[in-house]
């Protein structure tokens, strides 16, 4: 039995985290779709070609897709006919908010099931946010995202010459 | 000796969680009165008048008024000569803001008194901006909200033809 | 409309906290009735007598009637034909376990509802369990306690002479 | 490719919270594995071969083993040649101990990861010391256990007659 | 040998609670350095100039040095080779911000510590933003920021005539 | 200026987690005093000459001094003349309790105040308890304490041949 499930965010950009939450979903799933949302409600740094190409740089593996989607993750998942969701676990006031958002989307379709992993312990605490702001006050960001996105956020940050 | 509480909120719009405190509320006291906050940081969804109607047509107990109010709610609790607050939980993460919202309260009016309700469990993380999430994504809301809330919701986001 | 509630507990001893909490229910309720829990999972550090004794020293209003009981809390409730139960917010940790309590009673009886109170600034974080452990190190109690209570609590521990 | 997980627990007894969370693995893993801890430091209400009965008559699926264990979960789950874990969320309060268990679990061994499943709302805050106490002082178990498991707790608590 | 800390944060504007801590912070430090930050995300109530003169008026000591700063805190500790931190805590949300931060400073230069003071319990929950709210809505303010802050607030939110 | 702290707790038996507080606390002040408490409620899997022992063998600074102590801390600390505290912090959990004893202790003098350090990373939700419990299962505790107590521990709880 083939055993498939969404790993759906904004990734923007894509962390040492979230890869490690993937590493960690593809030994429990066959497939593993990365769902990268369109967020209507705030300004990404990084456009969705750029987020969705940041990804494909850093992952492998042949069992992973990367595709964005609009609306509703429930809506997409129905459409993609996976209903397994991959949530990381970082702290404990991310658990709420995950909590809300599992029993939310399990009200929505109740085949949806969210699967918590937890990041390595040197990735607790870490977010694309935090990653951002490293970077604008030109933090030292090399051991929270792969080398490739790294650059590609100095680029956005600091300009060319 | 009659006991009155204001139960105060931006309600942007009323949910079934909402309503279910009011509920538990109307048990202890003998009259609530709902205020609905003028919040200038920001914008609300609805008008003030839309809110109001809507709260109005899910609200049957005529021990229930309701009315608008600016500034600072201790200052409309001492006009209104009601000292009671009603505030419901929902989750861990409101709790330490509720404490801290009833302790400040306190601080400006030690006659100030805040009730805490607990909703039933099917509302427990349920909020008016998670409301306003689904209807702008096309997410099924009826469980969250009365019909007649449903129908405005769906109108304000889609639009009428 | 006359309106009643249960404060219970197991006050080993009762502390300012809870005479806090039972001062503020007094403003909500007409009557508040504090049931003493026989605690069978562990040996008090005061008998059901003393205890009775200590709440009735620290307690003056006519409004106030002080029992104890045996089994399950909602079924004393039922009893007693008062379905509001008073309980005191001190801690986030509090929280979660009041929850719990609160859910389980709602699933026992449908009637039972839980009114949640905060204590006062200075009542937070305190409890009979500190004030014991205080007490068998000649901690200042003081602060936390009736004299009444203070007395008995010192006799208790270090004997008479 | 076959996969399998470990759900280890005391289940003193089981709860339909603990088959609610096995149901969902079922999902996810081709066989589950039902460990229960002999646990040393408390005395369990159940002796091992009845919690071992109680759990074959709640469980039906044929991808479902059980067996008893001693010692380190992680030996275990080495012997076993199973390194995927199940472990239930149901309270902010928890998830913090089983972040520290996950994170010692992976510094014993590497390969050892943990899935954490959310119960159904209906068994948020349900645990079998619940059970226990609410059985104990004869409260209505009937929506938290299943039938046998419930007949099992009156027999233990109030005796055959 | 000296010792000294860098106690750093936008202060906008300085409450009672940054006092208390500062206070706390010049019994373990012989020096103490506030560094206000430059926050670009948002747009601040009080002018830098402002920020840093409302400081001044409300801090005697001369073992206390006050500027502002640009960038990443690491950067300035490391400019300013001092390599203790003071932060406050008032309540557990806080907390889980704060140990983020630190676990993410102390990556950037492992000789940063972060020292937690924790503020005297009529500041708990107390900050500069509520502080700004309750000006705005014309509530007391008077017993969370000093004299001369709070005629600072009534003049830039309510204008001189 | 000299500047002294007490690290007070019960070390049964001591920790790398421990230790790397100490080794902050001696950035900070002059001499540490680690203070061993006598706990009378619960019997310690060591000694308190044991205890002592390997704490003795773990620390090699001549600014650490060790001894145990009876009663309340707070009295200890105004016998040794000494009113900062030590506490490590380790999750959320942690801290609420923490705050307690902080907030007690202020109380009952109000010279003593308490500074909180954070762990590393790596020894964030260790406890004594649970290396305890490691070693009794016969799990790996060689990264959670020093060699010498993995060894006291080993002959503690499997005897010596």
């Amino acid at each position: 039995m083939t055993r498939s499930a969404i790993y759906a965010g904004s990734f923007d950009p894509i962390t040492h985290g979230h890869l490690d939450i993937l590493h960690r979903a593809l030994n429990l799933f066959d497939y593993v779709h990365v769902g990268v949302i369109h967020n209507l409600s705030k300004t990404p740094l990084f456009s969705m070609a750029e987020r969705l190409d940041m990804i494909q740089q850093s992952v492998s593996s042949d069992r992973v897709t990367i595709a964005s989607f609009n609306g509703l993750l429930v809506d997409y998942a129905r459409k993609k006919n996976i209903f397994n969701l991959i949530r990381g676990l970082r702290a404990v006031s991310d658990f709420e908010y995950e909590w809300q958002m599992a029993l939310i989307n399990r009200d929505q379709d109740n085949r949806i099931d969210t699967v918590f992993l937890m990041t390595d312990r040197s990735y607790s605490y870490l977010s694309s946010s935090i990653v951002r702001q490293l970077a604008t006050l030109q933090g030292d960001i090399h051991s929270y995202v792969p080398p490739y996105v790294a650059e590609k956020l100095k680029d956005r940050i600091h300009g060319h010459h």
